[in-house]
């Protein structure tokens, strides 16, 4: 199979990422099955027309339940906000398209689970979209513990935090309203630490988790895209429906203690995207705003030389990045797409189910909503009760 | 008030550095009142007598309960293994002495209290050694607090990690012995954190933990001293009575929300205490292994120029430093006992209760057995319950 | 001008770069002039006809001469050996065509001074590509130095460290030769370090130099691309006739002092491209691997919180950076060649010439030759000498 | 020899420096030799008798000449401002009198000449305090140099930046007059680069260096001590007769190239005295405000792992750690200090000279002036010539 022909729906923050993914794979990663750009979907007719010109899709369309019926179509990719997921995800999967979703999966785990089956049943491919895998720095951490460089894992902490709302007048974007994007920080930034807590650490048996919406009325918004929005402080106010900040601990499977945070009120962090790793033989850390190194110590390393070191992941033997700049010249956010859509492609090339895939996502929502339980029950919650 | 007549009982890691900032005051602040080190105390004769000598003691003693009677004696220094605290701080508070007792003031809250009532009754001055409040960079974590330049408080999250006991033959020391040392690494770092949330955020309302001892068993020790033991890995094994690792949540009593964790699993951490503090005007993160160092962060400064500012607490306008050398010129850990010391001597000079004192001792212990009990019943635990 | 038709000749490290960033710039700049990518030229049919299929050039050649002269092709992009730059660029002015030639402009100032002259007369427009210029920290660093806010500059000092060829069995490669490269890591990675000093500190008055070739043979290699080679290390040897590392110290003529070093033999530093300036209101800091942060300090912070902060040149105050994605995602090395295009494209946009152009070119020829002639002749040499 | 009695002259900045070594050296070090504080001398009486008291002197006299002639005093420490260093070495040398001088030596190599022949002659014991190379970071890399971990030296490249005197109304103190001090940033600051140099590096064949005055007149000061100073702008003006910033390249002996810069105006530097050294198995970076790291890199790490390590130098494996406090609690400015005068009770222990000695101190001397005659004659200079 030398082409994938995509559909996409949704042409925003995600929505530019992807295309941007698409436009730059076969460039730079040549040898593996070739994305071709086919059509774009968005409901407003003169916003996704434009996108699709200036991001070099082959169409458009306003009409998503038409997208995943066309026959010139072999994978949807799904980027609309997290409400609109699940119709699309069972629609397209009904029509024998492979399917490619952002996360979260879905508002709920019921409905990702429904969305896993319907994928299984149809036959399809399906992945879902955690990017930060896919630096090449966390790539080398996953290898690290893979080849038991690290030996056996005691601690894993992972904290998301940004920035961006702690203006109590900025306007209440659909990010913090339950109802379209499911939750706040916890489903937004937490899903990511969740799902690298699994790649990396492997299953948890279980989570409790607190929570905070520290500004709980804002001013509605004029306009909004991506992360960003207008309107006046002056604005009538809404409510404010999802969590501002979620932390959670966990009992991992196979012994270690885990710590998670999530947060948009972590003034001088614009994406401090965070991991940790400790390990009976060393040590890792990661942090997104510097996404190219990873911190590696390792306990048995001479004794005077004993430290972090600070390794820039752009080297050949580092994933992905003998395709792009010697080393030393660093890539950036954007790449982690490609690199995921380099997987997606390869699947196809390999015929295999790509990874991170479906059942991750239902994964990471089961313990997105078992923290959530906890929350509401004041208690610890089994991740098997989900 | 110009001298202060000090008896020491306990001469090993904390004994070696109370005895070094005795030595150290009256040479960088000659104006404040000058301790005298008039006998120190320990079981063994041998040792204490060649402690005394290195050390700079007027005199030894190997009998406690004679120190704290003698009428040239005023402060009684506590720096003995834990379990030892509680009975020397009551004889002594019934003799009239003032007290200066190393952290966790005991081995239970119980204890705790009734080493405070016996302080407050007797009418004496009394101080537990969070040392880590002296650093420079931490005081000025503390007056942009005070000031309000942090804004409302969101975030406090904290990490004590060391890595001494990964080693599965590392041997079973008395830090490793609960009957001994009350607590692991809850006890001896957590109380650290615990303290620093005090005296930096407030109250908390309740907590959640989860602990862990990943080495069950290790060989008996031959011989030890401070952080380091001797021993052989075929000696015979005993148990591991306390928490190699402990994380905890909490409410904060002004709506903050806090995460804890104390570990000595932690490979390539020697000593990494370090804190972030989020608040709506700014943050700050601390580092002891960098501990000259406040990163901090406004979000009023200029659009184009914010990011986390590495600020060198040598200056002349930070706590303690003119004290010391030129901006640049760094000092260490030993300081931070000083400047501890020179807080007691100020409360001596000025007649008044140092801080932290008796009273914060307790409230960190309630919040260590808080946390202790929500791992045991597996819930919530306010800390008015304790 | 809605469209410019380009033909650019070089397809290996620097044509992937140029390539990639003709591809993006329409995605992410849509708002400026078009490149389109007309065709590629190189000597070998197989590679340039199967990169400019990869790299998306709608066809090839293997005739400079003859693409030089196509009424179709407004614009030549020279990035072949810098030996052929000259050639390439006269005939190409001669025809009409607006320049854009990678850096080094030519093998001597002379050539580069007559490139300049040929691009002059011919009224078209040209550029030269220094592309670091086009980070987003090193634009704030410029806006810092150009609206006065680090005051009266005192220090510049700069160094580009790579470390690609310490082992004495790495091949001879054409950077390695002086017929081909012209100079080793002088004209390379100095050029850039000069042409930064110029942009952000202004003219230099005399310089003196010394540099060094510590492995003077290398063996020959088998076959060489980007910066990467193979060979055997028992194939015959070779005389390296190029500096590995050379290193200057300048009097800039408004009274500033600045020092550069380049060098191929600092392990641990793959691309260390740093320069910090330091003047009577602050300082700046900027280091190549970390080429989203700008590290800047203003004299007047209030006293008790001075320090470097760590900007992530990413808030949509930055140059360029509200193009891509939210604050706090980082971009990588191939983006300072589409910002470098969009100055291009700017300026025919604008109908102006573009920034950085043979002008800059030439003048940081001048400081190249200027310092080798002060190490030839052992002594300070001022520019206006050359 | 048991106790070495010492006689003191100077007690400003250094003076407290070394008085509290001799104070400290015991308690962490009580197997070395052990210093008596016999007399402090200086000119002001009450200023001294002040100083002793507070420092933990036995005596004081406001006479050296008298001083050095004393039965009962061993050891002549020197550290009043340098133009005095010379007569007093002689003058004790010719006593009979061990000397212990801070650097630099003498006003002039010719100066410091004599006084290594008076102490020679004399044949008593001497050291000069270049105490930077006592921090156990530096002694590391010194260790890695000597046992050959990093290889042949390519690269040494040092800057010793500050930032006190960057306000043009900052007084006219005793630092910046050429016939008190001798020299400015050079003298002060490079000196201390030049002997690190001689340390790790080796000797060096020939210097040329550039230096600027960037402020010209400065306020006569009312008072002074140490590096701070009080005084009005308004003030007189006098003349500053000293460099604000010195420069210069060397070509080292065993073919490594250097680098070299010492500046009082790079602000936000209040004390980075820094250093790298690039070889071909490794490189090591250095930064004095945090003393205790040394950044270590080897090219011999697994290709996937390779990066600079942080090395906090403070296990018992680094040189002096093991007398201080356990991994990770660091140390300050004031310990190079106590190390120093560490090797100098062990070289009457051991009955040796020190290292570093006078024959360091004229090295260094030798070096400062060929830089100045370099500048002043605008050639390289051959450091035999000196």
């Amino acid at each position: 199979m030398g082409e994938i022909r995509v559909g996409m729906i949704g042409y925003k923050f995600m929505g530019k990422a992807h295309s941007h993914a698409y436009r730059d794979l076969p460039m730079f990663f040549p040898e593996t099955t070739k994305p071709v750009m086919a059509a774009l979907c968005g409901r407003d007719e003169a916003g996704v027309s434009a996108a699709a010109k200036q991001f070099g899709w082959d169409g458009y369309t306003t009409d998503w339940r038409e997208l995943v019926k066309r026959d010139d179509i072999d994978l949807i990719d799904i980027n609309a906000p997290s409400d609109a997921h699940k119709d699309i995800a069972i629609a397209a999967a009904a029509a024998g398209k492979h399917l490619f979703c952002e996360k979260p999966l879905a508002l709920t785990l019921a409905d990702s689970r429904e969305m896993l089956q319907a994928a299984e049943q149809a036959g399809v491919k399906h992945m879902v979209g955690f990017n930060y895998r896919f630096a090449p720095a966390v790539q080398l951490a996953k290898k690290l513990v893979d080849e038991g460089r690290l030996g056996r894992i005691f601690h894993f902490r992972a904290w998301f935090l940004q920035d961006w709302i702690i203006d109590p007048d900025f306007p209440l974007v659909w990010r913090l309203q339950k109802e379209v994007a499911g939750s706040g920080s916890h489903g937004d930034l937490g899903a990511h630490l969740i799902d690298l807590a699994h790649y990396l650490v492997g299953d948890m048996n279980e989570v409790i988790g607190m929570n905070e919406t520290f500004i709980k009325e804002r001013p509605m918004p004029s306009s909004m895209t991506g992360l960003s929005a207008k309107g006046s402080k002056d604005a009538p106010r809404g409510q404010v429906t999802v969590d501002d900040a979620t932390l959670f601990m966990t009992k991992f499977a196979n012994g270690a203690l885990g710590s998670f945070e999530a947060t948009r009120f972590a003034a001088g962090h614009r994406c401090t995207n965070s991991f940790e790793i400790n390990g009976s033989k060393g040590s890792v850390k990661f942090d997104f705003e510097r996404m190219n190194e990873l911190q590696v110590y390792f306990t048995d390393d001479a004794e005077d030389v004993q430290g972090f070191r600070r390794v820039l992941a752009t080297d050949p033997s580092h994933a992905y990045a003998a395709a792009w700049w010697p080393p030393g010249h660093t890539i950036g956010y954007e790449h982690t797409f490609i690199h995921e859509v380099h997987e997606l492609m390869e699947a196809f090339r390999e015929d295999r189910q790509p990874a991170p895939n479906f059942h991750d996502g239902v994964k990471c929502q089961a313990v997105l909503e078992a923290v959530d339980r906890s929350i509401d029950e004041r208690r610890w919650v089994a991740i098997e009760e989900m």
